[in-house]
């Protein structure tokens, strides 16, 4: 991230840490090799204790490539400002990332039930009690994978912090600091064929909320 | 990104479309492959007409690596809304996302400060005409890459539509539809050492006022 200067760009190596970050996105980068290239796709993700759920239809062609075995590594990264430096040099951007690197294994066709509903309360808090059960028709049709997080496999960096500061007789004396980012969500906007009167869930309203 | 149901993944083929993504965001995660397995790194970037700078100190070794000529992939994503189904299957994100695939070159010296400039008002538009120009020192520790956009180097697709129709027969009868998302900023805070009557500058009023 712009290679943030080093006095302000912390590795966190607390298991913690990483929890966090992970925890509090919903997609990362997923990158593998592809006949010696780099090969990557955004992808929905969520934790599960000490690994990593991705989830996508079994007619994915390249998940299943990924799937079957080649080296995986999942980039996450969350904005958390702008850094507004005294310099062209020192600007730069305050930020949450995880790299988690390992092989991924493909959860089988029982674990795929819990992988969608893992999936679905990663994304929306709750939604799984909300609606019925899968069909066997969509386990059928989920192709889940998992990306196991272990002690050497996997780099958390932070930068939270104001810009570098200026060294003495370079400095403009004008304005410095960070403009802090945050996503928030808009009103609920329901499906065409929803009616009007139908009552937004609760997951919804956390959603909504949560952000 | 749970490998969208195809029907409304859609993926575009227009430039203008891809300089869209790109433009519309900061960060990316850039990819290549070290000793044969997938090496991530989030980076801060500008398009650049027909190239993406990507801008790091000369100390980063990674990017050195990087920088030396192998092959990369930039993948960018925005999450523009959960998409809350009438299923677990179904549940997914509206987004935009971007790969761009090529060989990175060095840029050199000369265009350092051009690539300085670059960043800071793509990060902050305006930012380079309300400082100073960047220092010798400053360029000499500027580590600047270029990433080319070919015409066959790219792929973008978009998920922009509400959830996919429960089938009859299996539909809840609830609510469905789409959370949009959004990214704001917050009010900006000064960095330790700018005296608080020291007035915010226009780049800042404008970046706040454009998210």
């Amino acid at each position: 991230m712009k290679q943030i200067r080093r006095e302000h760009q912390l590795a966190r190596t607390d298991r913690a840490d990483l929890d966090s970050v992970l925890d509090a996105a919903a997609v990362g980068t997923l990158a593998t090799v592809v006949d010696g290239q780099p090969w990557v796709v955004p992808m929905l993700y969520a934790r599960d204790g000490d690994r990593i759920v991705l989830h996508g239809s079994t007619g994915a062609g390249a998940l299943r490539h990924v799937a079957a075995g080649a080296p995986a590594a999942l980039c996450v990264t969350l904005l958390d400002g702008i850094v507004v430096a005294d310099t062209l040099f020192d600007s730069t951007a305050n930020y949450r990332s995880a790299v988690v690197r390992g092989h991924l294994t493909v959860i089988d066709t029982y674990d795929a039930a819990y992988a969608l509903e893992l999936m679905s309360d990663s994304l929306i808090p709750g939604r799984s009690s909300e609606v019925r059960s899968s069909t066997k028709k969509e386990l059928a049709a989920t192709l889940a994978v998992a990306l196991p997080i272990t002690p050497d496999g996997w780099t958390v960096k932070v930068r939270d912090a104001p810009p570098s500061e200026p060294e003495e007789g370079v400095a403009s004396g004008g304005w410095a600091g960070v403009v802090p980012l945050r996503t928030v969500a808009g009103d609920p906007v329901p499906a065409p064929w929803v009616s009007a009167d139908t009552d937004v869930p609760e997951s919804v309203h956390r959603l909504i909320k949560g952000t």
